[in-house]
């Protein structure tokens, strides 16, 4: 008998037939003896509705009233699958965020989830009870309804594993699992049975979006053990957990890419200390997100370029911030709205000489001319043009022997 | 300035522009200096959705997680509200059923509410604030989210008002007022200004349908002053109050009917004690509401003919009842489906001679027949064929000077 954290995304109980589905997968857990806490999601598409309205209101809507707002959607499902569950015949009661509670802390839209009264749940689990939780909320300590920013109801599922003293933590979407590479692009991408929190977080960030990356951190720094499942086939899933619990016997794990990610850079910079920040404050002030940043030695040896990557989306707003920059010199910036990142992911990529090697011949077998390479322990990630990408994942995917 | 609870119905907040609309007239409320309690209903069209669902999972749907579901509707409406007031530069909060909290007795699905905090409200309303709260709900002693049953939003804005001794309670909706009888079908039909709360719920509960009835008892209880109005326009609504307070310069204030009602007659009932309780227990039990109960002596003045109007709806339930009952005995049932109840209400007919005969001449002079007659204090009401339904409502109206 163990203590299972269960959580539902928005596709899982997406219309009252698949909310009838996912109650079945709890009358089955709770069968087997196990104490089942369901974590859920707003119904997809409900919270996406409940921001058009506010939207329709005020582009600036009032924050805490946001949160009050979106909020209702998580309740809605937690109601309707306790509802479900009571029709199996299987005891369940739905508790939400004051309920509990479950205390957060920082700012709305933005809260992080710092404690959860265990006590009256943990009591109703002893009367096999089934209890169903909100997913991406709580309140503040003075009382107000807060959501929580990044990971969402991912986060809230691990948070409650990792309070509760769960023995797993299983999140239901509508993936098998995470994959060597996009399926829907490279037929032959194979699903992964057993990965480490590091590489589950290069893969996700980098484009394998089935869960999110900070809720994949917190469960690495409180080694929560996850499972990426799918609600809809009997299939086994992924497992994650830290990287000493695997065996590797490949040196990549896998290839992602990201997509619509824009190039930058700016020729004839200053060779100065502190000149990088004063480029890159001011543009993560604006909220813009850059990704890899490469610099090279200028041939006059008094000023150098600097290349970054961002998302295509705030190339006009980059551009406008360097442009209005009072505080750096530069000769010219250059941009290339069409690249895409290319990575390798592996944790036993460290041990593994050559891996580097292997991938930029790969490339270059292809004719793909590699514009920026960034490395880490786990991940080696090149930009090249965009219409290169699924020559170059389907090419790497094969050289590392993941068909 | 006055403390002023304002309550919105579902058609009144039906959509983001009618929310906007809503803020508007609470922002020249502020304007005034008032200080405002708004309490809202969900969305019109949002609880019917939201059952649907629920029905959609089981036509038993477990109470206690119905009323989580159902109250959900109003905190969309609430943040929505708060969010558009802000907008408009007016300091405002959404209050929870939890937050205040509103305490309540009873069933789910059928709580009264028995008791608010008012202390943080007062505080706020203070500080010049706007509160709004949720219709519908609150939280039972401990601790579940409750709905209440009969009266609603209407019942919530009531209470309200008397908890925090508020100099009024405006109930904002899709009509101007309380008219003389359906606008809709009697063009001469005329709003009127004032009218006691008796009158009020004999022509409510009759069809004129613009409040909860039970919300109406209750500010007579409570004696807390009422006005109907529209959100759509700027006209003056109908006040509401206590009789000693209203002149009656005529008999009868308004014509009200009923539809889809249907007569049942009994014949030959055995004549003795208890027998109209062992008729109407049963049908009680099976929450079929009786409305005129008639009874005749019969001929042979040993058995009785007993006739009661009910619901066309339940025609088919009531018969199956009476003819399981083993505790009556009885030659025959008729019935007749196609009947309507037309009333004539006014708090001036006790001191007004000679209004019973003008009704029963006008419809005679109509040829309608009457099948059959209840009274009251303040309401005259004839059962008659549904066909001379609006004939004998456009007589009364005139006959009684209402045009």
């Amino acid at each position: 008998m163990a203590k299972k954290v269960l959580k539902f995304g928005g596709t899982s109980v997406g219309t009252t037939e698949r909310i009838q589905l996912v109650a079945k997968i709890i009358k089955k857990e709770r069968s087997s003896g196990n104490k089942i806490i369901a974590v859920v999601s707003a119904m997809s598409g409900k919270t996406n509705e409940l921001i058009g309205l506010s939207e329709k209101i005020s582009d600036d809507f009032n924050r805490r009233e946001l949160d009050v707002l979106l909020s209702s959607g998580e309740q809605v499902t937690c109601a309707l699958l306790s509802g479900a569950l009571t029709k199996l015949d299987i005891k369940a009661k739905s508790w939400l965020n004051w309920q509990i509670p479950i205390i957060t802390e920082g700012d709305h839209a933005n809260a992080r989830i710092i404690n959860m009264n265990i006590e009256k749940i943990n009591n109703y689990l002893d009367e096999e009870g089934v209890a169903i939780i909100p997913g991406f909320q709580g309140i503040s300590k003075n009382g107000d309804i807060t959501t929580i920013g990044r990971g969402g109801s991912d986060a809230t599922a691990v948070a409650v594993a990792k309070i509760f003293n769960a023995d797993s933590c299983e999140i239901y979407t509508d993936v098998d699992g995470v994959f060597s590479t996009d399926p829907n692009k490279i037929p032959v991408a194979k699903k992964i049975d057993k990965i480490s929190y590091n590489e589950m977080l290069e893969l996700s960030s980098l484009g394998a979006k089935v869960m999110q990356s900070s809720a994949v951190q917190t469960a690495m720094i409180y080694n929560v053990p996850l499972e990426v499942k799918s609600t809809f086939t009997d299939r086994k899933g992924t497992k994650i957990f830290s990287q000493e619990n695997i065996d590797y016997t490949k040196s990549v794990t896998g290839v992602a890419y990201s997509k619509n990610d824009a190039k930058i850079t700016i020729i004839g910079v200053e060779d100065r200390p502190g000149v990088a920040a004063n480029i890159f404050e001011p543009l993560s002030k604006a909220q813009i997100n850059v990704d890899m940043v490469i610099q090279n030695i200028s041939s006059d040896q008094k000023t150098t370029d600097i290349t970054f990557t961002i998302k295509r989306d705030d190339v006009i707003k980059t551009k406008k911030i360097l442009k209005n920059n009072k505080k750096i010199e530069y000769q010219e910036i250059i941009q290339n709205e069409k690249v895409a990142k290319v990575s390798i992911v592996g944790a036993g990529m460290v041990s593994t000489p050559g891996v580097t090697y292997r991938m930029f011949r790969a490339l270059s077998d292809e004719k793909i001319n590699i514009l920026a390479i960034s490395t880490s322990e786990i991940k080696l990630s090149v930009i090249i043009d965009e219409v290169n990408t699924l020559k170059a994942i389907k090419k790497l995917h094969t050289i590392f022997e993941l068909d």
